[in-house]
């Protein structure tokens, strides 16, 4: 059993949230798609991220699915929750909410009005104020969604000044000269150790970041065995393997990065592997068309081959 | 007793949040804010708007704040809340737990992920199936803080597929161009009556809107009176006292708008007026400086002078 | 004779570029324009910034312009030329070019592309290698229009590392808590000697900018005189009457501060004051309606009313 | 011979533009990379745009490039000059000096200052007007450069009022829909027949963007062979080596799409293929570092593998 702190690595899922077709939260296919992840041999999940509509939910809502979920994961794994918030009221009521419910941990973005190294590292003193002493949490590096441009430095100086705050998620693009330095800085001591997750692209370095240092990858992916895969070959110190299993998926991993259908296409794939039960998507919300599918279903024939040519 | 509907007019004031030293919800403030709001002659009041501070109340103190506000109003004039939300779970169960507390409508912007005239007009045709039949609201246009520009013709479309749309919140920047076309298109014929309330820079166009066909504003202010006093001379005729008037307030009321300190500006002023008991902000939130109380001062003791000479 | 330097002050107008009706450059109206300038008490110019719709000249007509200006000068006050350029070639050759011909110094604003504290500071090290070791310039801070926010910190950064850097363009908004921690620095003697002049929304904020310690104004307004009889009075220890000018302006001045349409409105009164020839502005621009002109003309009438009673 | 017209199809490679290590422009690397494109079978080149640094030029600079370029292809293939300019002027003398030098045609794409559907094309307008009636021109769609997001129907309205656009280069992300659509109506006569070529990421999508009508790819990349023999297989109908090409070249073309660093992976590669004398960018630009050039090293390796277990 893994524990969410500054040794975590391997692969923290992040989960998309099952509707019915009729846009109904479905708790079945939670309940399968929690049971999917554990089998691939993910080490966490992260719920209630951006990937997972957590904007589309009532508050009521988000309380049920944290606790279907965290009352099938039974504690086998980590569960981080997505807590940015526009005020530090609801940040610390959502932390304080799911925390009681038993989540192992929040995870932090800066909000878009941040700006300048002062703003953004004062933002997070605040964060620190408002999660307390006792909630470990993720500081998620992600300037494409947040359009907040955090250098290496800022980095390294809000980890400093937060004790609680125990992995990062690097997604900054390009991120693989900063992943190197803040590893460097960890392995020099002039920083605590602190698990580095990456979400880049979807995971679309995964392999390359690995070998710059990082502990794993935080990211969503309609196949997450391909990261577990790729994490423990590169573990075993198999690099050649690590990218021939990642470029088998690359392809259909690209297709699913593409901003704005990125969604639909992993819940479509999720749905036909039998993950979950619709591929719905709550408003507003993107809907593929005959053509994207047919590009799916071309990527996952070619796939499959190239994956009996790898085993 | 005025209503919230197309013949809307007069001042919409835009109201702060009272909060306690400690950052505790202030009720009897709000209960005092209230009534001076309603002896300077507002003829509707919004609340939990960016400058209400809304996204620093938890959901609880939302509601509490809502129905203390409500509670005291007592009808005389329409309360608006403000509804944008980044999803419209989020702003359905709000509305729905308003209109029920005895709101009168509601206020929606568009989120900054809309871009063309398609996106932005699709946006409000969810904004409508998501507060249904019953909902009057208000259109906010408000590219400053949105970063969503909204054409003349964008405005026309969207108030066209809003039968519940009964009023624009115009504050476009410049605006005085696209305030005269919209005002034209009502006039024509070509639009449905609409009230149009003007909130550019926290009002300082009034005198100049109302001549361009502008009902109103909607707008804060730490001197409501002075909104109201434009609008009545405007309404009897007199341009040139409204300007004489507006120009007295002129200076206090551009200090007032400085980005970033505004807010602050205006409960130091209140809480110098006896409106309410603390100029606290919640965090995130600026502090003035003594030089900027100074300012204050200065600004504030010309403005009698003026209005002195004035009457 | 006033000289380029860190000991600057007064007023640096930023001046427009008349056009003929048919659209070429107006170099008789250059030339009046350049006398009515000096006659108001400027104390230098500066030339080919965003107002001066230097994007819309060809390099030819940029040449022939700066000459224009250098001849009618005669070295009476110094001549600042804006160099922001999208590479650092083109802004080594504008500043080679306008250097040549006898221009004063140049004026650089980050571009919007750095965002960290380094990586401003980084370019404007980049900025002082392509000016080299005998072109004085100024730092124009102005996040409105580039994007670019920069801490107090990163100003005293750039400025301490900049040795021929002699003046700050401040017009980050809101500003005057920035301004007053930056003259704080000169006082003390952490920061060299340098000139702040301020250009806060064409100047809206001048007589609270001269208290907290800036040096004069460098910004356009169709009636530079204001500024500079402000900037006097100040300097003469009148704060009152300072005010008093800046008051009886303020309407006309806000309203030429309209985004978009401001540069129309000042070409127009520069017009009818008789100091251009035409008010044609160069494509893509805006034109003032009948209801534009007849504010315009309530509002210069107001005006006068007011500067009639001060004297 | 291909002809820069409606009908214009296969690789349009957008060229890096050479320097030598002193930072000098380097005309017989110039020579040397325009003979081995040529040899490459693409069928035009776009010089002067982003990638090809062309703001780090000085005017002479430009002109010097532009000459030699033409000079060597001896109109062997079509060759487009970027041309955006943030003004009219700059852009009228750019295409007027490199339409009589011998250029084909320009690219423009639109400024981040227009947003509504009516500002973009209403820009277009103007470009129309300002290019005149005998350049033909390429409409660049480009919205992460731009931030100018332009909806299938802007796109449209800007073709159909262009009678000299021939050519778009699309690379909205997620575009597959939109280039559907715009294919869609070419097909139905809706617009007159338009060359389409695809960027997106760098051709990261090229063989799907193929399969919905794209005509070819306007794009960079270290291997130009790769898309030319993607274009081939595709036109000779054998989808599954289209894809078998691009799956090979994949993991390196992801990783030359880096932002910030993209270019210099691209020039690192020219450099070590012979193509070019050096791999220097001027400033401000990335460099490799020595982790970057062994993750390029390895992925060149696997690419060599697994083009020959192809043929």
């Amino acid at each position: 059993m893994s524990t969410f702190n500054a040794s975590a690595n391997g692969v923290y899922l992040i989960t998309v949230t099952p509707f019915k077709d009729n846009g109904d939260l479905d708790l079945a296919s939670t309940d399968k798609m929690i049971d999917f992840c554990l089998e691939s041999g993910v080490t966490g999940l992260t719920i209630l991220g951006i990937m997972g509509e957590a904007t589309k939910l009532t508050a009521d809502e988000s309380r049920q699915y944290v606790k279907q979920v965290l009352a099938r994961v039974q504690g086998k794994v980590p569960v981080i929750v997505g807590a940015s918030a526009p005020g530090f009221a609801a940040m610390s009521e959502l932390t304080k909410s799911v925390m009681d419910m038993g989540a192992d941990g929040v995870m932090v973005a800066p909000p878009p009005t941040v700006r300048t190294d002062d703003q953004i590292s004062g933002y997070f003193d605040m964060v620190n104020e408002t999660l307390g002493a006792d909630v470990p949490w993720v500081l998620q590096d992600h300037p494409v969604s947040t359009t907040v441009q955090m250098s290496t430095g800022v980095v390294l100086r809000i980890l400093k000044n937060s004790p609680n705050c125990v992995m990062l998620k690097h997604e900054d693009w390009p991120g693989l000269g900063k992943l190197s330095a803040i590893c460097a800085a960890i392995q020099k001591g002039e920083l605590k150790p602190t698990s580095i997750l990456t979400g880049n692209g979807g995971g679309l370095f995964l392999p390359e970041e690995l070998l710059r240092g990082a502990n794993g990858a935080m990211t969503g992916f309609a196949y997450p065995e391909m990261m577990v895969e790729v994490c423990r070959a590169h573990a075993a110190g198999d690099v050649e393997r690590a990218f021939d299993i990642f470029d088998a998926y690359l392809p259909l991993a690209k297709y699913e990065q593409q901003a704005g259908i990125g969604l639909a296409v992993r819940k479509h794939i999720f749905a036909q592997r039998g993950v979950i039960a619709s591929a719905a998507i709550r408003k507003p919300g993107p809907k593929l068309s005959a053509l994207d599918i047919a590009d799916i279903e071309r990527l996952t024939i070619r796939q499959q081959k190239k994956l009996s040519a790898l085993n």
